[in-house]
Protein backbone atom coordinates (compact mmCIF):
# COMPACT_ATOMS: atom_id res chain seq x y z
CA UNK A 1 0.00 0.00 0.00
CA UNK A 2 1.34 3.53 -1.09
CA UNK A 3 1.87 5.78 1.99
CA UNK A 4 -0.41 8.31 2.46
CA UNK A 5 0.89 11.51 3.81
CA UNK A 6 1.16 12.46 7.65
CA UNK A 7 0.20 15.69 9.22
CA UNK A 8 3.96 17.16 8.64
CA UNK A 9 3.57 17.25 12.80
CA UNK A 10 1.21 20.19 12.31
CA UNK A 11 -2.45 20.30 14.54
CA UNK A 12 -5.50 19.52 12.63
CA UNK A 13 -6.18 23.60 13.59
CA UNK A 14 -3.15 24.62 12.09
CA UNK A 15 -3.56 22.93 8.80
CA UNK A 16 -7.01 24.45 8.67
CA UNK A 17 -5.63 27.84 9.36
CA UNK A 18 -3.62 27.63 6.72
CA UNK A 19 -6.01 26.00 4.07
CA UNK A 20 -8.39 28.95 4.76
CA UNK A 21 -5.51 31.13 4.15
CA UNK A 22 -4.28 29.56 1.03
CA UNK A 23 -7.80 28.51 -0.43
CA UNK A 24 -10.43 29.93 1.46
CA UNK A 25 -13.16 28.11 3.42
CA UNK A 26 -14.87 26.59 0.80
CA UNK A 27 -15.18 22.21 1.33
CA UNK A 28 -16.17 20.28 -1.69
CA UNK A 29 -18.96 17.12 -1.34
CA UNK A 30 -18.10 14.01 -2.31
CA UNK A 31 -21.32 12.81 -2.67
CA UNK A 32 -21.55 9.50 -5.05
CA UNK A 33 -25.51 9.47 -5.07
CA UNK A 34 -27.15 7.08 -7.87
CA UNK A 35 -28.63 10.21 -9.89
CA UNK A 36 -25.50 12.13 -9.83
CA UNK A 37 -23.36 9.61 -10.86
CA UNK A 38 -25.92 9.10 -14.03
CA UNK A 39 -25.33 12.66 -14.43
CA UNK A 40 -21.67 12.32 -14.62
CA UNK A 41 -22.49 9.06 -16.95
CA UNK A 42 -20.84 6.88 -14.48
CA UNK A 43 -22.28 3.75 -13.40
CA UNK A 44 -23.82 3.61 -10.01
CA UNK A 45 -21.26 1.05 -8.72
CA UNK A 46 -18.49 1.00 -6.48
CA UNK A 47 -16.64 1.53 -9.62
CA UNK A 48 -18.45 4.44 -10.39
CA UNK A 49 -18.22 6.09 -6.98
CA UNK A 50 -14.09 5.69 -6.63
CA UNK A 51 -14.11 7.60 -10.59
CA UNK A 52 -16.64 10.69 -9.29
CA UNK A 53 -14.50 10.79 -6.22
CA UNK A 54 -11.10 10.54 -7.79
CA UNK A 55 -12.09 13.57 -10.85
CA UNK A 56 -13.03 15.51 -7.82
CA UNK A 57 -9.82 15.54 -6.41
CA UNK A 58 -8.13 16.17 -9.37
CA UNK A 59 -10.53 19.43 -10.12
CA UNK A 60 -10.69 20.53 -6.68
CA UNK A 61 -6.41 20.06 -6.31
CA UNK A 62 -5.31 23.64 -6.52
CA UNK A 63 -8.34 25.28 -6.04
CA UNK A 64 -10.51 24.69 -2.58
CA UNK A 65 -8.81 23.36 0.59
CA UNK A 66 -11.25 20.83 1.75
CA UNK A 67 -12.64 17.98 0.43
CA UNK A 68 -15.81 15.85 2.41
CA UNK A 69 -17.01 12.37 1.20
CA UNK A 70 -20.10 11.35 2.40
CA UNK A 71 -18.97 8.10 3.37
CA UNK A 72 -22.80 6.10 3.32
CA UNK A 73 -22.93 6.65 -0.53
CA UNK A 74 -19.74 4.26 -0.50
CA UNK A 75 -20.80 2.06 2.25
CA UNK A 76 -23.85 1.15 0.75
CA UNK A 77 -21.54 -0.47 -2.03
CA UNK A 78 -19.95 -2.77 0.96
CA UNK A 79 -16.49 -3.57 1.15
CA UNK A 80 -16.03 -2.71 -2.51
CA UNK A 81 -17.06 0.34 -1.97
CA UNK A 82 -15.11 1.00 1.11
CA UNK A 83 -12.04 0.25 -1.15
CA UNK A 84 -13.43 2.83 -3.88
CA UNK A 85 -13.55 5.28 -0.60
CA UNK A 86 -10.06 4.57 0.53
CA UNK A 87 -8.58 5.10 -2.93
CA UNK A 88 -10.23 8.55 -3.16
CA UNK A 89 -8.85 9.68 0.71
CA UNK A 90 -5.21 8.32 -0.37
CA UNK A 91 -5.27 10.50 -3.72
CA UNK A 92 -6.70 13.66 -2.27
CA UNK A 93 -4.23 13.38 1.42
CA UNK A 94 -1.63 12.93 -1.54
CA UNK A 95 -3.11 16.22 -2.86
CA UNK A 96 -2.75 17.62 0.27
CA UNK A 97 -6.42 18.30 0.66
CA UNK A 98 -7.97 18.40 3.96
CA UNK A 99 -10.12 15.56 4.10
CA UNK A 100 -13.23 15.27 6.33
CA UNK A 101 -14.80 11.91 6.15
CA UNK A 102 -18.71 12.32 6.98
CA UNK A 103 -19.26 9.15 9.08
CA UNK A 104 -21.09 10.94 11.90
CA UNK A 105 -20.37 7.97 14.09
CA UNK A 106 -20.56 7.54 17.74
CA UNK A 107 -20.58 5.15 20.22
CA UNK A 108 -19.58 4.26 23.77
CA UNK A 109 -16.10 3.38 25.02
CA UNK A 110 -14.00 0.80 22.62
CA UNK A 111 -16.30 1.06 20.24
CA UNK A 112 -15.44 4.38 19.46
CA UNK A 113 -12.10 3.12 19.52
CA UNK A 114 -12.93 0.68 16.68
CA UNK A 115 -14.36 3.78 14.95
CA UNK A 116 -11.43 6.12 15.34
CA UNK A 117 -8.82 3.65 14.45
CA UNK A 118 -10.79 3.42 11.18
CA UNK A 119 -10.80 7.18 10.34
CA UNK A 120 -7.98 8.44 12.63
CA UNK A 121 -5.33 5.98 12.90
CA UNK A 122 -2.36 6.97 10.68
CA UNK A 123 -1.57 4.70 8.39
CA UNK A 124 -4.99 3.34 9.02
CA UNK A 125 -6.71 2.33 4.99
CA UNK A 126 -9.39 5.11 5.51
CA UNK A 127 -7.59 7.92 7.43
CA UNK A 128 -8.98 10.85 7.03
CA UNK A 129 -7.74 14.54 8.64
CA UNK A 130 -11.07 14.26 10.58
CA UNK A 131 -14.26 12.63 10.94
CA UNK A 132 -17.74 13.97 12.18
CA UNK A 133 -19.07 12.29 15.38
CA UNK A 134 -22.63 12.30 16.48
CA UNK A 135 -23.28 12.82 19.75
CA UNK A 136 -26.29 10.91 20.70
CA UNK A 137 -24.63 8.78 23.24
CA UNK A 138 -23.54 11.45 25.48
CA UNK A 139 -20.82 14.31 24.51
CA UNK A 140 -18.87 13.28 26.89
CA UNK A 141 -18.49 9.87 25.55
CA UNK A 142 -16.40 11.38 22.60
CA UNK A 143 -14.13 12.93 24.59
CA UNK A 144 -11.50 9.98 24.59
CA UNK A 145 -11.71 10.25 20.62
CA UNK A 146 -11.09 13.85 20.66
CA UNK A 147 -7.90 13.07 22.69
CA UNK A 148 -6.64 10.57 20.28
CA UNK A 149 -7.53 12.62 17.60
CA UNK A 150 -5.23 15.23 18.89
CA UNK A 151 -2.67 12.73 19.87
CA UNK A 152 -2.12 12.22 16.17
CA UNK A 153 -2.90 15.82 14.55
CA UNK A 154 -6.08 14.90 13.45
CA UNK A 155 -9.61 16.60 13.76
CA UNK A 156 -13.24 15.76 15.00
CA UNK A 157 -16.17 17.60 14.20
CA UNK A 158 -19.41 17.00 16.29
CA UNK A 159 -22.64 17.67 15.12
CA UNK A 160 -24.52 20.18 17.21
CA UNK A 161 -27.20 22.20 14.93
CA UNK A 162 -28.25 20.70 11.86
CA UNK A 163 -30.41 22.15 9.42
CA UNK A 164 -33.13 19.75 8.69
CA UNK A 165 -36.18 20.34 9.70
CA UNK A 166 -36.32 17.25 12.03
CA UNK A 167 -33.24 18.14 13.97
CA UNK A 168 -35.43 20.74 16.48
CA UNK A 169 -37.22 17.90 18.15
CA UNK A 170 -33.78 16.88 19.97
CA UNK A 171 -31.51 19.50 19.16
CA UNK A 172 -33.62 22.19 21.22
CA UNK A 173 -34.44 20.47 23.79
CA UNK A 174 -33.73 21.75 27.05
CA UNK A 175 -31.19 19.98 29.70
CA UNK A 176 -30.98 19.80 32.99
CA UNK A 177 -28.37 22.24 33.86
CA UNK A 178 -29.78 24.73 31.54
CA UNK A 179 -29.89 25.18 27.95
CA UNK A 180 -30.39 23.59 24.96
CA UNK A 181 -29.23 19.90 24.14
CA UNK A 182 -26.94 22.23 20.53
CA UNK A 183 -26.30 24.97 22.65
CA UNK A 184 -24.44 23.05 25.35
CA UNK A 185 -22.40 21.07 22.70
CA UNK A 186 -21.48 24.14 21.37
CA UNK A 187 -19.75 25.58 24.25
CA UNK A 188 -18.56 22.22 25.21
CA UNK A 189 -16.49 22.41 21.87
CA UNK A 190 -15.53 25.73 22.61
CA UNK A 191 -14.53 24.77 25.99
CA UNK A 192 -12.18 22.27 24.80
CA UNK A 193 -10.74 24.29 22.04
CA UNK A 194 -10.28 27.44 25.25
CA UNK A 195 -8.62 25.11 27.63
CA UNK A 196 -6.16 23.59 24.99
CA UNK A 197 -4.96 26.84 24.03
CA UNK A 198 -4.47 27.44 27.70
CA UNK A 199 -5.38 31.28 27.27
CA UNK A 200 -2.46 32.17 24.89
CA UNK A 201 -4.28 31.63 21.89
CA UNK A 202 -3.24 34.58 19.44
CA UNK A 203 -5.33 36.01 16.75
CA UNK A 204 -6.53 33.46 13.84
CA UNK A 205 -5.23 30.89 16.01
CA UNK A 206 -7.78 27.34 15.40
CA UNK A 207 -8.83 24.20 17.65
CA UNK A 208 -8.31 21.21 16.67
CA UNK A 209 -12.16 20.36 17.50
CA UNK A 210 -15.13 21.50 15.46
CA UNK A 211 -18.96 21.58 15.48
CA UNK A 212 -21.39 20.48 12.53
CA UNK A 213 -24.22 23.96 12.39
CA UNK A 214 -26.16 23.99 9.54
CA UNK A 215 -25.91 27.24 7.40
CA UNK A 216 -29.85 27.80 7.47
CA UNK A 217 -30.39 27.46 11.43
CA UNK A 218 -31.47 30.56 13.48
CA UNK A 219 -28.96 30.91 15.38
CA UNK A 220 -29.89 34.01 17.33
CA UNK A 221 -33.19 32.11 18.33
CA UNK A 222 -31.33 28.83 18.80
CA UNK A 223 -29.11 30.88 21.20
CA UNK A 224 -25.90 29.51 19.82
CA UNK A 225 -22.74 31.43 21.18
CA UNK A 226 -21.30 32.52 18.11
CA UNK A 227 -18.60 34.43 20.20
CA UNK A 228 -17.36 31.34 22.05
CA UNK A 229 -16.88 29.63 18.64
CA UNK A 230 -15.05 32.94 17.54
CA UNK A 231 -12.23 32.45 19.90
CA UNK A 232 -9.62 32.85 19.80
CA UNK A 233 -8.82 30.20 19.43
CA UNK A 234 -11.16 29.77 16.68
CA UNK A 235 -13.63 26.67 16.31
CA UNK A 236 -13.60 24.71 13.51
CA UNK A 237 -17.19 24.84 12.23
CA UNK A 238 -18.11 22.67 9.17
CA UNK A 239 -21.31 24.45 7.83
CA UNK A 240 -23.43 22.46 5.29
CA UNK A 241 -26.20 23.68 3.70
CA UNK A 242 -24.54 25.92 1.01
CA UNK A 243 -25.89 25.96 -2.93
CA UNK A 244 -28.56 23.02 -3.10
CA UNK A 245 -29.87 22.97 0.74
CA UNK A 246 -30.17 26.98 0.18
CA UNK A 247 -28.00 28.86 1.89
CA UNK A 248 -26.03 31.74 -0.20
CA UNK A 249 -22.04 31.86 -0.11
CA UNK A 250 -22.48 35.48 0.27
CA UNK A 251 -24.74 35.50 3.42
CA UNK A 252 -21.67 33.26 5.29
CA UNK A 253 -20.48 36.91 7.42
CA UNK A 254 -24.49 38.07 8.08
CA UNK A 255 -25.32 33.97 9.30
CA UNK A 256 -22.03 33.87 11.47
CA UNK A 257 -20.93 36.96 12.21
CA UNK A 258 -17.81 37.06 14.40
CA UNK A 259 -17.54 33.74 14.03
CA UNK A 260 -17.45 33.51 9.92
CA UNK A 261 -13.81 33.22 9.43
CA UNK A 262 -13.51 29.61 10.87
CA UNK A 263 -16.75 28.45 8.73
CA UNK A 264 -16.03 25.43 6.49
CA UNK A 265 -18.64 25.90 3.76
CA UNK A 266 -19.68 22.98 2.47
CA UNK A 267 -21.44 22.59 -1.10
CA UNK A 268 -21.75 18.37 -2.05
CA UNK A 269 -24.85 18.91 -4.92
CA UNK A 270 -24.85 22.16 -6.18
CA UNK A 271 -20.92 21.46 -7.41
CA UNK A 272 -21.42 17.95 -8.46
CA UNK A 273 -24.65 18.92 -10.82
CA UNK A 274 -22.22 20.72 -13.53
CA UNK A 275 -20.84 17.08 -14.45
CA UNK A 276 -17.62 15.76 -15.25
CA UNK A 277 -16.76 18.68 -17.23
CA UNK A 278 -17.77 21.63 -15.33
CA UNK A 279 -16.59 20.72 -11.86
CA UNK A 280 -13.59 22.28 -11.81
CA UNK A 281 -15.25 25.53 -13.36
CA UNK A 282 -17.92 25.45 -10.72
CA UNK A 283 -15.59 24.90 -7.56
CA UNK A 284 -13.73 27.75 -8.63
CA UNK A 285 -17.23 29.90 -9.08
CA UNK A 286 -18.26 28.99 -5.74
CA UNK A 287 -15.12 29.70 -3.92
CA UNK A 288 -14.94 33.13 -5.77
CA UNK A 289 -18.75 33.64 -4.50
CA UNK A 290 -17.46 32.69 -1.14
CA UNK A 291 -14.12 35.37 -0.81
CA UNK A 292 -16.50 37.96 -1.50
CA UNK B 1 -21.35 -14.37 -4.80
CA UNK B 2 -23.16 -16.73 -3.44
CA UNK B 3 -26.98 -15.86 -2.64
CA UNK B 4 -27.64 -14.93 1.16
CA UNK B 5 -30.94 -16.13 2.32
CA UNK B 6 -33.90 -13.48 1.91
CA UNK B 7 -36.76 -12.75 4.14
CA UNK B 8 -39.30 -15.71 3.37
CA UNK B 9 -41.69 -12.78 3.18
CA UNK B 10 -41.47 -12.97 6.66
CA UNK B 11 -42.23 -9.42 8.32
CA UNK B 12 -39.01 -8.82 10.62
CA UNK B 13 -41.38 -8.54 13.85
CA UNK B 14 -42.75 -12.60 13.06
CA UNK B 15 -38.92 -13.55 12.23
CA UNK B 16 -38.43 -12.10 16.02
CA UNK B 17 -41.08 -13.48 17.49
CA UNK B 18 -40.56 -16.98 15.77
CA UNK B 19 -37.04 -16.81 16.83
CA UNK B 20 -38.01 -16.09 20.84
CA UNK B 21 -40.10 -18.47 21.04
CA UNK B 22 -37.69 -21.55 19.36
CA UNK B 23 -34.20 -20.00 21.18
CA UNK B 24 -35.38 -17.45 23.61
CA UNK B 25 -33.69 -13.99 24.04
CA UNK B 26 -30.08 -13.90 23.83
CA UNK B 27 -28.28 -12.05 21.43
CA UNK B 28 -24.63 -13.24 21.46
CA UNK B 29 -22.67 -9.88 20.26
CA UNK B 30 -19.91 -9.98 17.70
CA UNK B 31 -17.16 -7.48 18.97
CA UNK B 32 -13.57 -8.71 17.99
CA UNK B 33 -11.94 -6.27 19.92
CA UNK B 34 -7.83 -6.18 19.96
CA UNK B 35 -7.86 -7.80 23.27
CA UNK B 36 -10.38 -10.45 22.41
CA UNK B 37 -8.98 -11.26 19.44
CA UNK B 38 -5.82 -12.20 21.80
CA UNK B 39 -7.55 -14.26 23.99
CA UNK B 40 -9.38 -16.22 20.84
CA UNK B 41 -5.23 -16.72 19.73
CA UNK B 42 -6.01 -14.40 16.37
CA UNK B 43 -4.44 -11.65 15.02
CA UNK B 44 -5.46 -8.62 15.46
CA UNK B 45 -6.28 -7.93 11.58
CA UNK B 46 -9.35 -8.31 9.37
CA UNK B 47 -8.99 -11.98 8.89
CA UNK B 48 -8.78 -12.44 12.74
CA UNK B 49 -11.99 -10.45 13.19
CA UNK B 50 -13.49 -12.56 10.29
CA UNK B 51 -12.37 -15.69 11.97
CA UNK B 52 -13.70 -15.05 15.17
CA UNK B 53 -17.53 -13.90 13.85
CA UNK B 54 -17.11 -17.08 11.69
CA UNK B 55 -16.59 -19.20 15.18
CA UNK B 56 -18.97 -17.64 16.84
CA UNK B 57 -21.59 -17.96 14.22
CA UNK B 58 -21.07 -21.98 14.34
CA UNK B 59 -20.98 -22.03 18.26
CA UNK B 60 -24.55 -19.83 18.03
CA UNK B 61 -26.08 -21.51 16.02
CA UNK B 62 -28.91 -23.97 17.17
CA UNK B 63 -28.15 -22.43 19.98
CA UNK B 64 -29.63 -19.03 20.01
CA UNK B 65 -31.94 -16.86 17.73
CA UNK B 66 -29.96 -13.41 17.71
CA UNK B 67 -26.71 -12.32 16.85
CA UNK B 68 -25.10 -8.43 16.84
CA UNK B 69 -21.67 -7.94 14.86
CA UNK B 70 -20.54 -4.32 16.04
CA UNK B 71 -19.50 -2.64 12.72
CA UNK B 72 -16.58 -0.68 14.60
CA UNK B 73 -14.72 -3.50 15.20
CA UNK B 74 -14.60 -4.30 11.57
CA UNK B 75 -14.79 -0.82 10.15
CA UNK B 76 -11.27 -0.02 12.02
CA UNK B 77 -9.27 -2.29 9.35
CA UNK B 78 -11.13 -0.38 6.43
CA UNK B 79 -12.34 -2.45 3.49
CA UNK B 80 -10.97 -5.52 4.80
CA UNK B 81 -12.50 -5.58 7.66
CA UNK B 82 -16.29 -4.83 5.78
CA UNK B 83 -15.31 -7.93 4.08
CA UNK B 84 -15.05 -9.92 6.88
CA UNK B 85 -17.71 -8.75 8.44
CA UNK B 86 -19.42 -9.42 4.70
CA UNK B 87 -18.41 -12.87 5.11
CA UNK B 88 -19.56 -13.29 8.69
CA UNK B 89 -22.90 -12.09 7.63
CA UNK B 90 -23.22 -14.17 5.15
CA UNK B 91 -22.80 -17.02 7.20
CA UNK B 92 -24.91 -16.36 10.01
CA UNK B 93 -27.81 -15.31 7.76
CA UNK B 94 -27.38 -18.94 5.89
CA UNK B 95 -27.39 -20.29 9.76
CA UNK B 96 -31.04 -18.42 10.05
CA UNK B 97 -30.03 -16.56 12.87
CA UNK B 98 -31.51 -12.99 12.62
CA UNK B 99 -28.48 -10.74 12.63
CA UNK B 100 -28.35 -6.91 14.05
CA UNK B 101 -25.61 -4.94 12.36
CA UNK B 102 -24.72 -2.63 15.08
CA UNK B 103 -23.62 0.41 13.32
CA UNK B 104 -25.58 3.34 14.73
CA UNK B 105 -26.15 5.18 11.78
CA UNK B 106 -28.25 8.14 11.17
CA UNK B 107 -27.97 10.86 8.89
CA UNK B 108 -30.34 13.27 6.35
CA UNK B 109 -32.52 12.32 3.31
CA UNK B 110 -30.40 10.72 0.57
CA UNK B 111 -27.67 10.08 2.84
CA UNK B 112 -29.71 7.87 4.76
CA UNK B 113 -30.89 5.79 1.98
CA UNK B 114 -27.18 5.06 1.54
CA UNK B 115 -27.31 3.42 4.68
CA UNK B 116 -30.68 1.81 4.09
CA UNK B 117 -29.16 0.04 1.21
CA UNK B 118 -25.91 -0.82 2.75
CA UNK B 119 -27.57 -2.97 5.58
CA UNK B 120 -31.04 -3.47 4.55
CA UNK B 121 -31.34 -3.72 1.02
CA UNK B 122 -31.54 -7.45 -0.16
CA UNK B 123 -28.56 -8.43 -2.25
CA UNK B 124 -26.97 -6.07 -0.47
CA UNK B 125 -22.50 -7.25 0.59
CA UNK B 126 -23.68 -6.00 3.61
CA UNK B 127 -27.39 -7.15 4.02
CA UNK B 128 -28.53 -8.04 7.71
CA UNK B 129 -31.93 -8.43 9.18
CA UNK B 130 -31.69 -5.16 10.87
CA UNK B 131 -29.52 -1.78 12.25
CA UNK B 132 -29.62 0.23 14.54
CA UNK B 133 -29.57 3.64 13.79
CA UNK B 134 -29.27 7.13 15.84
CA UNK B 135 -31.39 9.62 15.67
CA UNK B 136 -29.48 13.07 16.85
CA UNK B 137 -31.08 14.70 13.20
CA UNK B 138 -34.34 14.05 15.19
CA UNK B 139 -36.56 10.53 14.93
CA UNK B 140 -38.78 12.18 11.93
CA UNK B 141 -35.20 12.02 9.87
CA UNK B 142 -35.26 8.35 10.64
CA UNK B 143 -38.64 7.45 8.89
CA UNK B 144 -38.02 7.13 5.40
CA UNK B 145 -35.58 4.08 6.83
CA UNK B 146 -38.54 2.87 8.94
CA UNK B 147 -40.58 2.88 5.57
CA UNK B 148 -37.72 1.15 3.37
CA UNK B 149 -37.35 -1.66 6.40
CA UNK B 150 -40.36 -2.64 6.72
CA UNK B 151 -41.03 -2.84 2.44
CA UNK B 152 -38.11 -5.30 3.03
CA UNK B 153 -39.06 -7.24 5.62
CA UNK B 154 -36.27 -5.68 7.63
CA UNK B 155 -36.01 -3.91 11.00
CA UNK B 156 -34.73 -0.66 12.45
CA UNK B 157 -33.38 -0.30 16.27
CA UNK B 158 -33.61 3.22 17.11
CA UNK B 159 -31.03 4.39 20.06
CA UNK B 160 -33.32 5.84 23.17
CA UNK B 161 -31.57 5.71 26.53
CA UNK B 162 -28.49 3.82 26.46
CA UNK B 163 -26.74 3.03 29.91
CA UNK B 164 -23.79 4.65 29.54
CA UNK B 165 -23.34 7.23 32.24
CA UNK B 166 -22.57 10.37 29.80
CA UNK B 167 -25.83 9.30 27.82
CA UNK B 168 -28.03 10.89 30.71
CA UNK B 169 -26.99 14.91 29.37
CA UNK B 170 -28.83 14.67 25.80
CA UNK B 171 -31.64 11.60 26.51
CA UNK B 172 -32.69 13.15 29.24
CA UNK B 173 -33.45 16.74 28.02
CA UNK B 174 -36.56 18.10 27.83
CA UNK B 175 -38.43 18.17 24.75
CA UNK B 176 -40.93 21.26 23.53
CA UNK B 177 -43.94 19.03 23.33
CA UNK B 178 -43.09 17.60 26.59
CA UNK B 179 -41.47 14.59 27.75
CA UNK B 180 -37.33 13.79 27.50
CA UNK B 181 -35.47 13.12 24.27
CA UNK B 182 -35.24 9.08 25.13
CA UNK B 183 -39.14 8.93 26.31
CA UNK B 184 -40.23 10.71 22.82
CA UNK B 185 -37.91 8.28 21.12
CA UNK B 186 -39.95 5.31 22.65
CA UNK B 187 -43.48 6.90 21.99
CA UNK B 188 -42.40 7.45 18.92
CA UNK B 189 -41.39 4.07 17.93
CA UNK B 190 -44.13 2.42 19.98
CA UNK B 191 -46.59 4.23 18.15
CA UNK B 192 -45.14 3.48 14.64
CA UNK B 193 -46.05 -0.60 15.46
CA UNK B 194 -49.34 0.07 16.61
CA UNK B 195 -50.36 2.11 13.98
CA UNK B 196 -48.95 -0.82 11.58
CA UNK B 197 -51.16 -3.45 13.08
CA UNK B 198 -54.51 -1.18 12.85
CA UNK B 199 -55.29 -2.05 16.08
CA UNK B 200 -55.44 -5.60 14.96
CA UNK B 201 -52.53 -7.25 16.60
CA UNK B 202 -52.73 -10.68 18.51
CA UNK B 203 -50.98 -11.53 22.06
CA UNK B 204 -47.10 -12.47 21.28
CA UNK B 205 -47.29 -10.16 17.86
CA UNK B 206 -44.00 -7.98 17.24
CA UNK B 207 -43.23 -4.91 15.47
CA UNK B 208 -40.73 -4.26 12.79
CA UNK B 209 -39.41 -1.29 14.44
CA UNK B 210 -37.28 -1.36 17.67
CA UNK B 211 -35.76 0.67 20.84
CA UNK B 212 -32.22 0.44 22.34
CA UNK B 213 -32.26 0.64 25.86
CA UNK B 214 -29.83 0.03 28.17
CA UNK B 215 -30.73 -2.59 30.63
CA UNK B 216 -29.63 -0.48 33.31
CA UNK B 217 -31.11 2.61 32.43
CA UNK B 218 -33.80 3.20 35.58
CA UNK B 219 -36.76 3.17 33.51
CA UNK B 220 -39.42 4.37 36.57
CA UNK B 221 -36.88 7.63 37.05
CA UNK B 222 -36.95 8.29 33.26
CA UNK B 223 -40.70 7.43 32.81
CA UNK B 224 -40.06 5.65 30.17
CA UNK B 225 -43.38 4.03 29.07
CA UNK B 226 -43.13 0.37 29.26
CA UNK B 227 -46.70 -0.47 28.76
CA UNK B 228 -46.42 0.82 25.33
CA UNK B 229 -43.84 -1.03 24.50
CA UNK B 230 -45.34 -4.37 26.01
CA UNK B 231 -47.91 -3.88 22.88
CA UNK B 232 -49.42 -6.05 21.41
CA UNK B 233 -47.85 -5.81 19.30
CA UNK B 234 -45.07 -5.62 21.43
CA UNK B 235 -42.03 -3.27 20.59
CA UNK B 236 -38.65 -4.86 19.92
CA UNK B 237 -35.94 -4.12 22.60
CA UNK B 238 -32.59 -4.55 22.20
CA UNK B 239 -30.71 -4.23 25.35
CA UNK B 240 -27.26 -4.37 25.37
CA UNK B 241 -25.33 -4.62 28.94
CA UNK B 242 -25.82 -8.10 30.26
CA UNK B 243 -23.02 -9.74 31.27
CA UNK B 244 -19.61 -7.21 31.45
CA UNK B 245 -21.53 -4.62 31.53
CA UNK B 246 -23.80 -5.41 35.16
CA UNK B 247 -26.88 -6.40 34.32
CA UNK B 248 -27.64 -10.05 35.19
CA UNK B 249 -29.88 -11.96 32.53
CA UNK B 250 -32.18 -13.15 36.22
CA UNK B 251 -33.03 -9.28 36.29
CA UNK B 252 -34.68 -9.11 32.61
CA UNK B 253 -38.34 -9.66 34.19
CA UNK B 254 -37.97 -7.23 36.97
CA UNK B 255 -36.26 -4.45 35.04
CA UNK B 256 -38.07 -4.40 32.17
CA UNK B 257 -41.53 -5.73 33.54
CA UNK B 258 -44.82 -5.90 31.35
CA UNK B 259 -41.65 -5.56 27.84
CA UNK B 260 -39.50 -7.82 29.30
CA UNK B 261 -41.02 -11.00 26.80
CA UNK B 262 -40.19 -8.90 23.79
CA UNK B 263 -36.29 -7.78 25.20
CA UNK B 264 -33.24 -9.05 22.92
CA UNK B 265 -30.84 -9.33 26.47
CA UNK B 266 -27.64 -8.93 24.25
CA UNK B 267 -24.41 -9.90 25.76
CA UNK B 268 -20.59 -9.70 24.07
CA UNK B 269 -17.69 -9.47 26.53
CA UNK B 270 -18.87 -12.07 28.96
CA UNK B 271 -19.47 -14.75 26.24
CA UNK B 272 -16.24 -13.72 24.01
CA UNK B 273 -14.03 -14.16 27.02
CA UNK B 274 -14.60 -17.74 27.80
CA UNK B 275 -12.04 -17.99 24.23
CA UNK B 276 -12.88 -20.07 21.11
CA UNK B 277 -13.13 -23.46 23.06
CA UNK B 278 -15.41 -22.09 25.39
CA UNK B 279 -18.29 -19.48 23.45
CA UNK B 280 -20.57 -22.24 22.84
CA UNK B 281 -20.65 -23.57 26.48
CA UNK B 282 -20.86 -19.76 27.35
CA UNK B 283 -23.73 -19.09 25.01
CA UNK B 284 -25.64 -22.14 26.18
CA UNK B 285 -25.42 -21.36 29.63
CA UNK B 286 -26.10 -17.19 29.52
CA UNK B 287 -29.05 -18.60 27.51
CA UNK B 288 -30.38 -20.97 30.36
CA UNK B 289 -29.77 -18.21 32.61
CA UNK B 290 -31.95 -15.79 30.86
CA UNK B 291 -34.65 -18.23 30.34
CA UNK B 292 -35.36 -18.80 33.87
Amino acid sequence: MPETPGTGGQRFGDRVGAAFAAHGRLCVGIDPHGHLLDRWDLENTADGARELGLRVVEAAHGRVGFLKPQVAFFERFGAAGFAALERVLREAREARLIVIADAKRGDIGSTNEGYADAWLKPGSPLESDAVTLSPYLGFASLRPTVDFARKHGKGVLVLAATSNPEAAAIQTARVESGGSVSTRIVDAVAGLNHSASEGRASAGEVGDVGVVLGATVDFAESRIDLGALAGPPATPILAPGFGAQGAHYRDVTRLFREAAPSVIASASRSILEAGSAGVAEAILRASEELSR
